[in-house]
């Protein structure tokens, strides 16, 4: 990397670490605004942070949850085995009840099980196997964000008006460093991403810490962009990719997806490690569904009647014929043929 | 009517009158939070009414406008023949730049100036003139809104789950309120409609005061609600519809029908009293441009990280191909039939 600066959510290790049998966890509800951690210090602190959205992101969620466990191990290090198994298990399936959409979250706490299970049996230390475990995922996170980011800013053109819908992650700060590093003209058009406004928030920040000019406009405007050429290329993450070419994202992807289509514009989603496992079709997507009353505030403020009722589910599904390729750490993929990325060897 | 309550803002005279030699307005910026009445006494005081959107609607502010030059005439009725001409024509100005893109506006001013001129003819008092005028047109406005929701309610299904776009007018509150007569069961669903959230208060209140069950939801998940066909009908108002079927409507509605054609959900416009006076075709639309800044808050908090611009193109065209059809007061029409809309006769 050169002089020129990454933005903060580009290395999850700044956003998150284990210290001292806690997790300390950038507060991504008020970040920009204030740059403040949150310690957590116990398993039910995590998954409230979770589902309060302190820590957003597929990947973050996911790392921060496996946290949590070498947590939980700390805690009970003076525990018979076959408790600390239960426990343990316990502790999973909190976490594995905050967010129910991305796919990251559960696995990764499957395989810090697993890890625990053989820790216990050769008498490791199981919190230290956890974490360890953990920082490899992060720092393999990390790296899949890079490689990602560095094929999708070989796709962007130069003069991209890049329309985003929420925040992609880091593999979206990758693409946008690379891009300018490769000398190439862009703006980025974030939308605002209501209720929570990651778009406004995260997305506009990380572009204007990397000094890229940035355009927030509100959730109705994309497709109007679109329409006008305003902006030139659609770019978000997939919070789940399934192996038939569907992608689940922050609701709002697909009607921008729609609008990419209508006017010959590329929609390009960063895919990071590809489809997630044994998810073959469609139909195993669960959409999630938050508190209904979270539409109807924004920063705290009240924004709707009274009397009115609020609905929020937090993702939308995207099908293959509306996504022009696939982006991930193992190459440009079209969505219908996702499914080959398992076949791809990393690279290195 | 029988006993069934109609919401306040489906009768323009609730919402706007001329009193003393004054210009009152229900604020609907603050509406239904409170329910105030702004009282304006000189032009420039009514055209920041109407540039700020304490009164909104294409209609609506047409009516204001029309109201201002009866004030203008009263301020300055021992003023001599030709300096009240050029005083009118110059309020008459003002009021038209204030918002480019509806017609009814720049319309009634004409008309407004034109009986000001034949009362200066004829030595009528101006003022009067003008205001008995503006006060038809509301009626006439009044009644087109009824018809219009009459129509319209004869199309809504049993079983409507309605998802709407910014504030519909009177002519969706009387769909629905004729709908709910009709024994219909339906639901709105409301768009909220950053950055003013007409959806979220003036849609919803409006359905809240007729007991009609109402769901807010944030802009960018419409797509989404009509894709798993939580929604089954989109149905929005026209700001400007052109002879050859576009529709120029609050920005939003372009990605919603979208949403709507591709999952073969009917798109409704409320077009009122038809295409544009001598608007042939798209080309004639203007797209309004407010200041960049007030996507950047919401009800006054800031909403976006410091140091990205704001971008708030006020209105989207929505190209016939994605309309269903244009409902009227004369009846409904497909969209590319939408100029014999002068050749019909207007029901009595």
């Amino acid at each position: 990397m050169s002089e020129r600066k990454i933005a903060l959510l580009s290395d999850r290790f700044k956003t998150l670490w284990y210290e001292y049998g806690t997790v300390k966890i950038l507060n991504r509800k008020t970040y920009p605004f204030s740059t403040e951690y949150v310690t957590c210090r116990t398993v039910e602190e995590v998954a409230v942070a979770i589902e309060k959205m302190i820590i957003q992101g597929a990947p973050p969620i996911a790392y921060a949850a496996g946290l949590a466990l070498a947590m939980e191990a700390h805690l009970n290090h003076n525990k018979p085995q076959t408790e600390m198994c239960t426990i343990l298990q316990s502790a999973a399936s909190r976490l594995r009840r905050t967010r129910p959409t991305g796919w990251d979250l559960s696995f990764t706490i499957d395989c810090c099980l697993e890890i625990a299970a053989q820790a216990l049996k050769t008498g490791e230390n199981v919190e230290e196997a956890i974490r360890v475990y953990v920082y490899e995922v992060i720092e393999d996170g990390n790296q899949v964000a890079r490689a990602t980011g560095r094929h999708a800013a070989d796709i962007v053109p130069d003069g991209a008006r890049i329309q985003t819908m929420c925040f992609a992650g880091a593999a979206l700060n990758y693409m946008l460093y690379y891009a300018v590093e490769d000398g190439k003209d862009i703006r980025v058009y974030a939308s605002e991403t209501r209720p929570y406004l990651q778009g406004a928030r995260l997305t506009a920040q990380s572009a204007i810490e990397m000094d890229i000019p940035v355009t927030v406009v509100t959730d109705n405007m994309p497709g109007f962009l679109m329409y006008r050429h305003i902006t030139n290329m659609l770019v978000t993450a997939a919070d789940k990719i399934t192996s038939d070419g569907y992608v689940a994202n922050k609701i709002g992807t697909y009607q921008c997806a729609l609008a990419a289509q209508d006017n010959d514009i590329p929609f390009y989603v960063l895919g990071y490690k590809g489809p997630a496992p044994n998810a073959k079709t469609v139909d195993t997507i669960v959409i999630e569904e938050r508190d209904p009353e979270e539409v109807l505030y924004c920063l705290g403020v009240r924004t709707a009647a009274q009397g009115a009722q609020g609905f929020y589910p937090a993702f939308d599904i995207t099908p293959p014929r509306l996504i022009t390729a696939i982006v991930t750490d193992r190459g440009i993929f079209p969505p219908n043929l996702i499914w080959r990325y398992s076949e791809m060897k990393p690279e290195k």
